[in-house]
């Protein structure tokens, strides 16, 4: 399932809890668009402003609505019992994969984050992602720990923050990534604007943000991708690089993603989970001059 | 309440759960020396790791086990919905005060971190206290956030992470604050290696980690503070620098003291939540020689 384009989309929230109707909204677009796996809960998808509960509906009406896709969910929490109850819950929701972050307080050392991945690797069923996002967990993987990780039975991809910014560099580090991880690990580049880069390098496939929202548009990165086509991957993204400003100049992409599912009328205004405020009107007017600009529907 | 010696216990966690009778024994050690103020459920004492069932346990127990002595309870989470329950578990177990840090997930910015603390003083009965801790929350206040936040009504006090390593510098920095905040807010010092520093230039108290175990050895310094004994203070200070290195060393407090209390006999020698691990059997020899050398008991 780990190839092509896995598709994460937002968990709308109002102030009286998900908006299921919603997030079913954000769903169905993904089914059309076929998208190759459905990543439920990232972080885009507010899994850590969501109570245990929460994320057990939202993982439910995933499975459910997912017309046979498979649904990826994501079980990260900072204490690691919860985490297990998360998988629990996820597992049993239909779930077809587990995705992983160490989400970090207290600075972790590797041998708590392996101790992380080896207590869940125990007891889970489904394939598990490392997922790794230093900008959110603050902890910082290195290839020898990706190597351990990777080594555990059921732990079947790496979700990497990005690649370097050379094409060759970029290369040349999925390269090395690859010697230290078992055969068969997929690599999925994650990060929207590095995803033309980790294609072109060699990644497996995309764990995008982007093709949550737009699945037609970062499907038609990962099908050029699959064709080798490394020229129209990059003139793809490229073209996509407004976007991609927005994220730089939003502190990432959920607040940026939030305000375009309002204007496309799938969502609230604002549906993003507090502490999180929405963009403000002018900078959601600029949201929608991008959408408008780049043809985004 | 909030002035001399704030004391913040660690709270151990087994396999099974919370160690409400090793929570208990450490209690005592805080009444015994009559600390100012408990700390309960501070980032030492692992609050972030325990289920809401559990903080309000230790809440409460905190509360019956303080012999009048005030007990400020942290009602930190990432989501704000969760941070509102908390605030109202800890008022009803008897919390004097409220410790409430910015928990971030996605990077806040600081409309989004006001808006926090907005929506608890606008329903908290009881002081609040802002907790600045970039190391774990990775949210870096500034003076003006913190004057904003301060003159909502209720917020009573700043934890604040430290300050300049330069006499003269930590005093300029907390006469910049002062006059930033408005009157009546005091300003308590954190990080112990600048406890000394923090009290000498004009901090009100100490929210101590080392006075969590340590009570007596903290309360030495916040009595010469009080005493205007500056001297007395900065040798009282310079005399635990081994205990300060070894939080250097082990990226932190938390472990070096659910070492320290284990090896006194209050809490198991493992006392730490998962994902974090108990020192490896060296380092925790070394955390006994310096508990020897410096007659910490």
């Amino acid at each position: 399932m780990l190839t092509g384009l896995s598709a994460f989309p937002l968990t709308p929230v109002t102030p009286s809890g998900v908006d299921e109707k919603g997030f079913i909204r954000l769903l169905a677009r993904l089914t059309a668009a076929k998208v190759d796996s459905i990543g439920a809960l990232g972080s885009t998808g507010s899994y850590i402003y969501l109570t245990r509960q929460q994320r057990e509906r939202i993982a439910a009406l995933a499975v459910e609505h997912a017309e046979g896709i498979p649904v990826m969910i994501c079980i990260g929490a900072v204490a690691t019992a919860e985490v297990l109850l998360l998988a629990e819950d996820a597992q049993r929701a239909g779930a077809s994969a587990l995705l992983l972050p160490p989400v970090s307080y207290q600075r972790l050392n590797d041998d708590e984050v392996f101790g992380l991945f080896e207590t869940v690797a125990r007891s889970a069923s489904v394939p598990i992602c490392l997922y790794d996002n230093p900008g959110t967990t603050h902890f910082t993987f290195t290839p020898e720990l990706y190597g351990r990780i990777a080594a555990l039975p059921g732990v079947q991809s790496i979700k990497i923050p990005g690649v370097a910014a050379q094409p060759d560099r970029a290369l040349a580090q999925i390269n090395a990534l690859r010697a230290a991880l078992p055969q068969g690990v997929s690599l999925g580049v994650s990060g929207d604007a590095f995803a033309a880069l980790g294609l072109n390098a060699g990644c497996d496939l995309w764990y995008s943000v982007c093709g949550g929202l737009f699945p037609q548009t970062a499907k038609a990165l990962t099908t050029a991708a699959a064709q080798g086509d490394r020229d129209r991957v990059t003139e793809l993204s490229a073209r996509l690089e407004p976007l991609w400003e927005l994220y730089r100049k939003h502190g990432g992409s959920i607040r940026v993603m939030a305000a375009a599912a309002g204007i496309l009328g799938l969502t609230d205004p604002d549906c993003l989970p507090r502490p999180l405020l929405p963009l403000s009107t002018a900078d959601r007017a600029e949201v929608a001059a991008v959408i408008a600009a780049l043809e985004l529907a």
